[in-house]
């Protein structure tokens, strides 16, 4: 397309697997020359790419402007170095995420189980015991009793919800005026209950139950299946047979990277988009290094995102949107040891708790075995707490929560890296995903995929299934690419 | 300062009293050379006018930047012709207001009295009833035997939380984990009763109780009054002795037209700022405009705007701010009449009513008596519904909803003016102010005020008292003025 490097494109991301913690400044960075394209995309996430991809398999030009210095929205690669990296965004595939799944084996990206070995650890009121990693559940935990028939609850009510409008349930007004956690206190009396309903939402959404509307909780849920399989909580929870099952050879973003290998010079990297102005013949989609002059504009952007494109005409709804679904706060602290010891003692690695700020933990370890690798999960106001610590506050934090579980041997730790970065990065704002208190999906979600003229919306929460996931993102990106090329 | 003359600098809103519906796009506005200042601030509101106002009597140089094409930000005049002008944005001064009050006299602009004469209206279950407008409430509403005390409760609540620091109350925690809804449905059991909390929530804070945290709505009420007379939700709610009880002569806008008149080529309209870099001895503030280099800046846009600016370094935790206190979303939709004939049956033209989407009204006629102006508040849910209506469907909703409180003679209108279009400004996004669901308060209130290094933070929503309102915003930029002068 001109002249930008097959090098530039990609980023120090390609080469080494990492990425600058905060991009070049726009203003910077290297004016080119102005593009006239079918379709301009905004956003080098799994969506973006995959929508590009698709279009230009249908043999339309496209651009593909990324606010950052590599491609992969929240999906990341961070380095060790010795060619070794662990995954600092999102990193899982499971059962019924058919279409991420379907675009690895097109990229011949392998994927592996994760490590589900042995006995997992919960810590229940100070005690630490022992149960099949097996098993989705702790059978003997006394969260149990109230706990699981109120999952079975939800997934019925879930069971309620139109998978591609919410908004539509029978109940969607009294279920969007109301929290999850409002829900939980009514229909569980159990503290302990109540501390793992804290717990999963932790881990599933970076957000306490009192954050969550209760109908955006139930669309989720509910989307967490495919067209044949309704969606279920336990799934989003578990390991075997569940969002965390397997993980993919050489990181997650290798998926990206390789399609905006296949891309090219048509992806312009550290290019925020600022402006995008639509005309009767076109929309003119402006950044600081790049015009793009396009017949339709897909933006890819998480929600809050879109706040910070300035729009002509005013798309009011999405302005909206871009208010009342903010980006879930999740924090990864992942600890590096010489090998995963716990794997020794017949432990997966894996723990549930109900004392914070890690609520979860997995083995994150290489398929190599090499170096161990533990991370957890530290969700909504514990994430927002632990934001607050030093860097060597969290480190010390980590391990520390780390042996209660793990013991002392979990203290000998090599490295720390932090998932966590990606929330304080400028053109993510948070991860996993954008969540929705009271009375923003009733109002505001029949917007979230309805074009404005030419501007077109996708990203992962645009997905009918697995929103928030790899997988919705890959879905959102081939709706889009369908819905774009009809207008062409 | 530069070539720009007080005409350009004050817009059509100087001459007219009018503002256009959409802003001019800032990339089409011609370039002005770079400044540099003391002090750069953002938005030309009341709290970015005062703060320049008050350093430039310090003998501070500073220059203001206004995205819009007129100064006033929330508050806004519209033309009526003949020199007639209605106030279709934020609009009245009470009790307690001491500092927008202050800055009336200061300005020689003069004040007088909400209409409040004879008696109101109430619509409850179906039945419309009169009652008289020096009551602040319907003594005989079956809603009063569990609204007024539950109002007295909060009153009591909101004695507990620290106005400078809602964050530190002793049951902060438990408040921001839950919302108003919750607090209502736990407390009240009658339905009329909750039906006017929702009427209340809709008029103060353009939001329905389940989307407000209970903790930022404490601080709100709180906040509702000065250092020698804690807030009341009663006070929010009044006309006579509450924030209703008087109005500017010659309309709100008026306060920020005087202001910026003085400030002369000081303030730069259409020029959205889009970039903030600090540097070891200065700032520069960028927008497509002009560039501004200054020791200092300050930003006063609502708190979810700040989501437009690119920052270097990032304010990660102003960032999250600007996700999760979104603007609430409130309707003004204002009717004229040639006379106010309501006050011919001896009614003061304000009713309140367990239906929508006008749960509230006003009489906002001018001072000289014509025309005859009525307002109504729709707020939440009913404003995000009514936005999708098309303007004759709003028209005749407002027109028919009026018939119900006042009679026929309601329908005979002569024209039709909407404040919402302030909700659908892009330099707006929602009136009155920002809202905070759960979690948002307790964890990133702290962050409001906090200056960034050389980035400080003021508008209505840093206030302490009066936050969300024009008193706030004044106070805001006394505040930062302080703040900023110390380190000039």
């Amino acid at each position: 397309m001109n002249g930008v490097t097959r090098r530039g494109l990609l980023g120090g991301a390609a080469a080494a697997g990492a990425a600058a913690a905060l991009p070049v400044p726009a203003a910077d960075a290297r004016r080119l020359r102005d593009r006239r394209v079918d379709v301009a995309i905004v956003g080098a996430g799994l969506a973006g790419l995959m929508a590009a991809r698709l279009l230009v398999k249908r043999g339309h030009s496209v651009a593909v402007l990324e606010a950052n210095d590599r491609v992969g929205g929240r999906i990341k690669n961070h380095s060790l170095g010795h060619g070794k990296i662990t995954e600092i965004g999102g990193q899982y595939l499971g059962p019924t995420q058919d279409r991420v799944a379907a675009l690895a084996r097109e990229l011949k990206v392998g994927t592996f189980k994760t490590y589900n070995e042995g006995d997992n650890i919960l810590l229940e009121e100070g005690q630490v015991s022992r149960y099949p990693a097996s098993s989705a559940i702790p059978p003997n935990a006394q969260f149990v009793p109230q706990l699981i028939p109120a999952f079975g609850k939800l997934d019925q009510m879930s069971a309620e919800v139109p998978v591609d409008a919410p908004w539509t349930a029978p109940h969607a007004e009294e279920w969007d005026a109301q929290t999850l956690g409002q829900w939980t206190n009514d229909n569980i009396s159990n503290q302990s209950a109540r501390n793992f309903m804290l717990a999963s939402t932790c881990a599933v959404w970076g957000a306490d139950p009192g954050e969550l509307s209760l109908l955006y909780a139930l669309a989720y849920i509910r989307g967490g299946g495919n067209e044949s399989t309704p969606g279920s909580i336990i799934r989003l929870l578990s390991t075997s047979g569940g969002a965390q099952e397997s993980r993919f050879v050489g990181g997650s973003q290798v998926l990206a990277l390789r399609m905006a290998r296949a891309l090219g010079g048509r992806v312009v990297l550290r290019s925020p988009v600022r402006r995008i102005a639509q005309g009767r013949a076109g929309v003119k989609v402006e950044s600081f290094r790049v015009t793009i002059h396009a017949r339709r504009v897909v933006v890819t952007v998480p929600p809050a995102l879109v706040a910070t494109i300035e729009f002509d005409p005013t798309p009011s709804r999405r302005l909206q949107i871009a208010q009342r679904f903010p980006q879930g706060n999740i924090a990864k602290a992942e600890v590096l040891y010489d090998r995963p010891f716990w794997r020794d003692s017949g432990l997966s690695g894996q723990a549930i708790s109900d004392i914070g700020p890690l609520r979860s933990t997995f083995d994150n370890t290489p398929r190599s075995g090499s170096p161990g690798i533990m991370f957890g999960f530290i969700g909504g106001h514990d994430a927002r707490t632990w934001a607050r610590l030093s860097l060597a506050g969290r480190r010390k934090a980590a391990l520390e929560n780390l042996a209660r579980y793990f013991g002392p041997r979990a203290l000998q730790a090599t490295g720390y890296v932090e998932g966590y970065s990606v929330t304080q990065e400028p053109w993510i704002r948070g991860c996993p995903a954008a969540i929705a208190g009271p009375g923003a999906l009733l109002d505001l979600g029949p917007a979230l995929r309805t074009p404005v003229g030419r501007v077109h919306w996708a990203g992962s929460e645009t997905s009918t299934f697995w929103a928030g996931y790899m997988d919705g993102a890959v879905r959102s990106g081939e709706r889009v690419a369908t819905e774009v090329a009809r207008k062409l």
